[in-house]
C-alpha cells in the first residue's frame, strides 16, 4: 500500500477533470491547528461544490492513490486535520457546500450540507422556532460536517447526546469515490447495518461526510441559569442527582469549573466579570430548559435550598436576566482560551464513569504533585463524566519549560484513565495525536476489527492517512 | 466461500473441546418462529455458560467453516433466527447466560448478559429504583441480546430511543472466535469506529453479542394513560403536537389503533375489554411519565380539552387508576396477539416521513381497494412514524386462500413506502425474509459497503448466513 503526492501532474489531471475553480493554492490556514502542535501539508486545497464534485475527487485519487486530508472548520484539537508527515495530500475542503438543504419543522429534521457552520445550523433551527442542541465553544467556526466526523460533544451532551445521537442520515462519499445516498428523515429504519454511525466518529478515515439529516427539538419554554459553589467535586455530582430529582431530563448542561479556570480568566481575560467575590475552589454551572408552567429561577431557588440543607453548596448565583445568564456562559465558554493564553504542559480530554469522578480527581490531584508544583485546571461536562483535564506549569512559568515533563504527565493521567475505566478521549477524537495511546489501551480485538474495516473500506489507505488508526 | 455442516463429526469435535452440557439435541422450538412462515434446522442446539465457551464455539466453527445461527428469545418476527435451506447451522443459544452482572443505580448503568430476558432486566433496574424503558409485546421470552442484535423498537422509543439507543457498550464474540470487551460505563468514548453500533441491528452476521451495558434512567413521578378517539390519522398526528406542546419530552408513548384492530380483538379475544362503548374509526393510546409536581390526569385532561376545542377529538377515556391504565395497554398490546388469530396476508413493518403519514394511510387505502375488499390494520407506534400495516382476507375468509394476493399487497405496500421515502422495515429487521427486498429498494452504494464489511469480518461467512444480505 504505497500512497503517491498530490503533485503537479497529479494536481493537473484533476484540474482537467473538475473544472476550474476545484482547486486552489494552500493557505497557511489548512495546514494549521488551534494548540499550535502540528503543522500540515497540502498539494492544493480543493473546494468542491456538490457532492458529485468530492466524489469525482476521491475517484481520482483513489485511481492515482493520492492521500485525502477532509477539511472542515480546522477547529479540531487531536490533529485529525493536518497531515504533516509522509506523503503530499489533497486537502478537500467542505466550506462551499454549506447550505441548508431543507427544513421539516413538523418532523423535526434539518438537512444541512457538511460545510454549514456549527451557528448556522442552530440559527437555520431557531428560524423554524426549533432548537438545534449542539454547542460547542468553537460553534462559530466549526462545520457540521466535522462535528458528525468527529461525534462532537459540547456542553448539551447530558440532555441531547453527541453529534451521533444528533444525526438521521448521512450523505457520504465513500473511498472508492461511489456516493452514499442515506439522507433520512425517518426516526426508525432497522434496514442493514448502521453505515452511519460507523461513519461518524471515524474522522474522515472512512469517507467524507457530504450532508446530513439531523434532529430538531423543541425550543424550552423557560431557561435558567446558576452558578453555584460547591466544596468537592463528590458534592457536585449529588447537587446533579438534586438537579435531576427535581426537573428530570430538562437539566440541559451542568458543567464544574475549577478556581484554576477562574484564576486563568482574571490572569489572561480581565474583561470577563467574576462571578463570585470571593473565588470558590470548585462551582458547577446548571443550566435548566423548562417546559410550560415551570418557572426556571424558583426551581434553581428551591434546588439551591434543598442543597443548602445538606451542605452540598457554598454560594450560588441565580441568573436574573437574560444578560445574566449570558454572563455566566461567557464564564463557562471563556476558560478554554483563557487555558490557551496559560499554555498547558498537556490537555487531557478524558471521561470517568460518573460514580468515580470525584476519587479519580483526589488521585490524579496527588499522583501529579509528585512531579512538582503543577496546576491543574479540571473543569467541564460532569453530567457526562467527561472532564477537560489540563496540566500547567507553576504560575509565572512558560510551559516550553516544561516539555520534559509531557510523557511523564501523559503517563500518570493515561494510566489513571485506564485504572478506572475511563476513556482518553471523550469527545475530541484519536486525531493524529493519539494513535499511540489508542494502540497502548485500546481494546485488542476493536483494534484489529478497526483495521479490517478500514483496509475493506480503503484498500488503498487514501482516507486521511494517520488518523485513528496509525498508518 | 464453502461450507460444512454441523454433523456428527464436527460435533463431536465440539464435545471434546468445550465439554459435555454444553451441546443439546435440537428441539422443536429452536426451529419455529412466531409467524410460521419459516422453519430451521440444526446439527444441535449449543448452550454455553460464558463468553469463553462461546468464544470457543464460534472458533471450532470457523475453523470448520461451519454456520452458526445465534439464538436468543426466538420471537424475531423475519425469520433471523431460523435457518431453513442450505447447511445445517450450529444453533448457539444465550439462554444460559442470562446473569445482571451490575447495577450502578447512580450511573445509570446495568451490564446485563445477552440471555437475560427483557422482563428480568426491566425487573432489575425496577429494584434499583430505575426504569430500563425498552418495552415491547415480547417482553416476557424476548432476551436482551435478541433486543441488540435486532435493534428492537417497542412502545417507548418515542420517549428513550431504540435498543441501539440503550446501550453503551457491548461484550460480544466476533466471526473469527476473538471477544471484543467493550462494556462501558461511559456515556462520552471517542476513541475509534463505532463497532458497538454495527453489531446492534447486524442480526447475529458479525458477531454473537453476550453481554450489554445499558441505559438506566430516573423512574416517571406520575404516570397517566389516555385513550382518545380521533377524526383522522391527520388529527391524530396534531392531537401529538399539542401534547408536545403541554409536556415536551415526557411523552412517553403515542400509539396509533384502528378501529379494525377493536374489531378484531372483539372477535378472537372477548375476554379483553372494549374501551369505547361505539368502536371509533381511530384512536390514540397517550402515555405520560411526568415529573414531581406535575398531575397526569389534569394534564391529560387539559390536552383532551385543548384538542376538542380544535375538533381533533370525538371522544376520550383518561385511566383514572393504575388498574384502568393497564387495560388500556392491555388493549394495544393485545392486537398482535388478535391479528395472529386472524391470519394476515402480508405484514408490514413500514416507517414513514412522519409528516407524510396521514397521506399514506389514505393512498395505501385506495390502492389496496382495487385488490378487492381486504381488511387493514395500520396501528402502532406513530410519534416514531411507525406503522405496523398489516393486510387481511375479507371477514370469515382464511388468510391461505389469499396467498395468490401476497405479491402484489408487497408490491403495492412497498412500492409505496418507496415513493414515500419510508423504510420497509422500521424496527422488525430484515432477517431471512426481506433480503430481497433489501436488494431492490435499498441504496446500492450502502449494500456494496455492507457486503465489503461482512467479507472482511467474516471471510468463511459463518455468522448466521442467508441474514441481512443474501448469501
Amino acid at each position: 500500500m504505497s500512497l503517491n503526492p498530490a503533485d503537479s501532474a497529479f494536481l493537473d489531471r484533476v484540474a482537467s477533470r473538475v473544472g476550474t475553480g476545484v482547486l486552489s493554492e494552500p493557505e497557511p490556514r489548512y495546514l494549521e491547528e488551534p494548540r499550535g502542535r502540528f503543522a500540515g501539508q497540502a498539494g492544493a486545497v480543493a473546494k468542491p461544490r456538490s457532492v458529485e464534485e468530492v466524489a469525482a475527487l476521491v475517484r481520482l485519487c483513489n485511481e492515482s492513490s493520492v492521500p485525502v486530508v477532509p477539511y472542515g472548520g480546522g477547529t479540531g484539537l487531536v490533529g485529525g486535520q493536518v497531515k504533516g508527515e509522509g506523503v503530499v495530500p489533497l486537502v478537500i475542503s467542505l466550506e462551499r457546500m454549506r447550505a441548508i438543504r431543507d427544513v421539516f419543522p413538523e418532523e423535526n429534521v434539518l438537512n444541512a450540507e457538511a460545510g454549514a457552520v456549527l451557528e448556522a445550523v442552530q440559527a437555520a433551527a431557531q428560524e423554524a422556532d426549533r432548537l438545534f442542541p449542539l454547542s460547542l465553544a468553537a460553534q462559530g467556526s466549526c462545520q457540521i460536517g466535522g462535528n458528525l466526523a468527529t461525534n462532537a460533544g459540547g456542553v448539551n451532551v447530558l440532555r441531547y447526546g453527541n453529534a451521533r445521537d444528533l444525526c438521521l442520515g448521512l450523505e457520504a462519499v465513500l473511498p472508492n469515490g461511489e456516493i452514499w445516498h442515506g439522507l433520512s428523515r425517518l426516526r426508525k429504519d432497522n434496514t442493514g447495518y448502521d453505515l452511519k454511525n460507523l461513519l461518524i466518529g471515524a474522522e474522515g478515515s472512512l469517507g467524507i461526510i457530504t450532508a446530513a439529516s439531523l434532529k430538531l427539538f423543541a425550543r424550552p419554554v423557560g431557561e435558567g441559569t446558576a452558578l453555584m459553589a460547591v466544596p468537592s467535586v463528590a458534592a457536585a455530582l449529588d447537587l446533579l442527582a438534586i438537579t435531576r430529582d427535581h426537573v428530570g431530563e430538562a437539566v440541559s448542561a451542568f458543567e464544574l469549573i475549577r478556581r484554576e479556570g477562574l484564576d486563568f480568566l482574571a490572569e489572561t481575560m480581565p474583561e470577563v466579570r467574576q462571578p463570585f467575590a470571593e473565588k470558590p475552589d470548585w462551582c458547577v454551572l446548571i443550566d435548566l430548559g423548562l417546559g410550560a408552567g415551570q418557572e426556571p429561577q424558583s426551581v434553581l431557588e428551591e434546588i439551591f435550598a434543598t442543597a443548602l440543607e445538606r451542605d452540598l453548596v457554598l454560594d450560588g448565583l441565580i441568573a436574573q436576566s437574560e444578560s445574566q445568564r449570558g454572563d455566566f456562559w461567557s464564564v463557562r465558554e471563556s476558560i478554554p482560551l483563557a487555558n490557551r493564553k496559560i499554555g498547558a504542559i498537556l490537555s487531557n480530554d478524558i471521561s470517568i464513569p460518573i460514580s468515580r469522578i470525584a476519587e479519580f480527581v483526589v488521585e490524579g490531584h496527588g499522583a501529579l504533585a509528585k512531579l512538582g508544583s503543577l496546576r491543574i485546571n479540571a473543569f467541564g461536562h460532569l453530567g457526562d463524566g467527561n472532564l477537560h483535564y489540563n496540566v500547567y506549569p507553576p504560575k509565572g512559568e512558560n510551559r516550553n519549560d516544561y516539555n520534559h515533563l509531557i510523557d511523564d504527565v501523559k503517563d500518570i493521567v493515561n494510566g489513571l484513565v485506564h485504572k478506572y475505566n475511563g476513556s482518553i478521549s471523550a469527545e475530541h477524537g484519536i486525531g493524529r495525536m493519539k494513535t499511540g495511546e489508542l494502540e497502548r489501551f485500546g481494546d485488542p480485538v476493536k483494534l484489529a476489527t478497526m483495521r479490517a474495516i478500514k483496509a475493506a473500506l480503503d484498500p488503498n489507505g487514501i482516507m486521511n492517512p494517520g488518523v485513528v488508526l496509525k498508518v
